[in-house]
């Protein structure tokens, strides 16, 4: 079953806010509610997010209830602008709204064909995100070795995308292939979408794992006990700087003082050439309730007034990345003059 | 209220594993159960615990029912071994149970004398810590300007020590100083200490803070939010590397990253001469429960079958600290030399 997959004409969606507690889909018909369930994280993931904002755009032509393609037009680039603000800093939103605003602005024909063209192209891209991904699992595969220990921030899975995976699908090909692998998992505070999510998938895929803190990885890598840290992003700049899930900066830098390779996984649509550099991606932040909202031993982990702050992503810089895996194969530093071999 | 202390022939601690949902006072007879509470973490803190093995170490002497000094001698040497081996890492406790055992055998009196002596030294110490606590901050105050926001890792307050605290004691120190202070609290994962105990202990000083993920602390230094760095240890080598709660490693590495101080705030008794380096401390490795135990909207954040790791301490390698703050001044590098110009 896919994470982001159109079924009797609704969009359907597993619920990751509940995971591993339990396993539900749930069924989207307004574009409006697609747009929520992005900002309240039952769908997150860069590339999931695209598919998600891009079937929630068909949603919207059916929704429509115009007769005339200009209407029609309008109405969607109204969708558009709804599901595009759900959230800030993955650029995949964008990119496949954008996407799939070209496609309906060149359709000649009646509102049922642009209505019908929109949803075959949310379908083709969220096919092309499955088949993008095990490229990418090839390429990144290939940077893995018999026996390494592998630290993984965030969840970059099957649950991330539509499918397979980026960082975590690289890790899962990796296996495939017959390589031993151990995976140390950030839980990845403060939504804990290494604990929850990526330790379900590997669950699954039999691949061994252990969840550590995240503030515990310097320690293990220091110790000589990962080879290679892997994770994927939401937005990479034109030189390189890579805007992932919170922690990462701090793992990327802990990694390069051990000289431990750390490399970055992400389908060309997540690179950003319109921005120079990382300072200029848009940070999130979200509810303080994310870090506050946990229990430790049934009870509040703060004091009943406590504030909190909640960036939820952060930059680690270019100088940190061993490589940048795409579909298209590995980007080596320099990244801005490298990406040209990839972005095509 | 003292942290650790002595009271009608009781050693009585605050129970830090339930704060801050509920404030308790637990009563000690038995130098067995002090140890247990050690390493089960009702008392935490280098200095704390130092404490409270020496009073543990009283305990012992009015257990035994010896009626000679040198079988009331064996007996404590039973219970020093007992009170060691609670927990690895900090050398106050290994430090204190010895002070208190030298003390033990220079006693030519009676039992009761000898008795009376073991308690009397466990008192001086829990006296001293409070005195040498309050010189450490001043030393330390001054190094905070006023506007300061400072990261603060793991609890260093009142209850990690007798009273007033080691790098928390800086900040309550400048605080009441008339510096105006913002402090950022790492939660500190996985037994968050510092969402529980030093957001409990800033709301009673009225210090201004907000709680942080640990993997935040990146983020907030980076984009220039904070200006110094600020921590306590559990021991210290002959070369300045710093043993203390897990995430200081990856906090310190950011801090020098982006050019912020970063202090460890240490009393003389934590600076063990005998380990030339980090790498020979000694790293305690918990219960995985610690990690896996907290909750997410009420459920669990793992797998159910889900296995972890949890290093307690890391080390964080000499060349990451601006200085290291003692009762009897500011220490700076190189610290291998000028160590002697605080330990007398």
């Amino acid at each position: 079953m896919r994470t982001v997959f159109w079924e009797n004409n609704e969009l359907k969606m597993i619920d990751q806010r509940i995971l591993p507690a339990r396993f539900e889909v749930i069924s989207y018909r307004a574009h409006k509610d697609v747009a929520f369930a992005i900002t309240d994280m039952v769908v997150r993931g860069a590339p999931a997010i695209g598919a998600a904002a891009a079937f929630g755009l068909a949603l919207a032509g059916y929704e429509s209830d115009s007769t005339s393609t200009d209407g029609l037009l309008a109405d969607l680039q109204t969708a558009a602008a709804v599901l595009k603000s759900a959230r800030p800093t993955a650029v995949n939103l964008a990119w496949a709204v954008d996407r799939l605003m070209n496609v309906a602005k060149s359709i000649t024909g009646s509102t049922a064909d642009l209505r019908v063209a929109v949803l075959n192209e949310a379908q083709k891209l969220a096919d092309e995100d499955v088949e993008i991904n095990k490229r990418m699992a090839e390429h990144g595969a290939a940077l893995i070795n018999d026996g390494d220990t592998i630290i993984h921030h965030c969840n970059t899975g099957a649950l991330a995308t539509v499918d397979w995976g980026t960082a975590l699908g690289v890790i899962r090909t990796a296996h495939e292939q017959g390589k031993r692998i151990h995976v140390l998992v950030d839980e990845t505070r403060p939504r804990l979408q290494g604990a929850r999510l990526t330790a379900w998938e590997l669950e699954q895929y039999g691949i061994p794992y252990e969840i550590i803190s995240d503030n515990m990885s310097g320690y293990f890598l220091k110790a000589g006990q990962a080879q290679k840290v892997f994770f994927g992003a939401d937005r990479v700049a034109a030189n390189g700087d890579v805007a992932n899930k919170i922690g990462t900066y701090m793992l990327a830098l802990a990694a390069f003082d051990n000289g431990i390779p750390a490399y970055s996984v992400v389908p060309t649509s997540t690179i950003d050439l319109s921005l120079a550099h990382g300072g200029l991606i848009p940070i999130e932040e979200r509810n303080t309730d994310e870090v506050l909202g946990i229990q430790f031993h049934g009870e509040p982990i703060a004091p009943k007034n406590a504030r909190a702050r909640n960036p939820a992503f952060d930059v680690t810089p270019n100088r940190l990345l061993s490589g940048i895996v795409t579909e298209n194969g590995v980007v080596y530093p320099p990244f801005d003059v490298n990406f040209a071999k990839v972005i095509r």
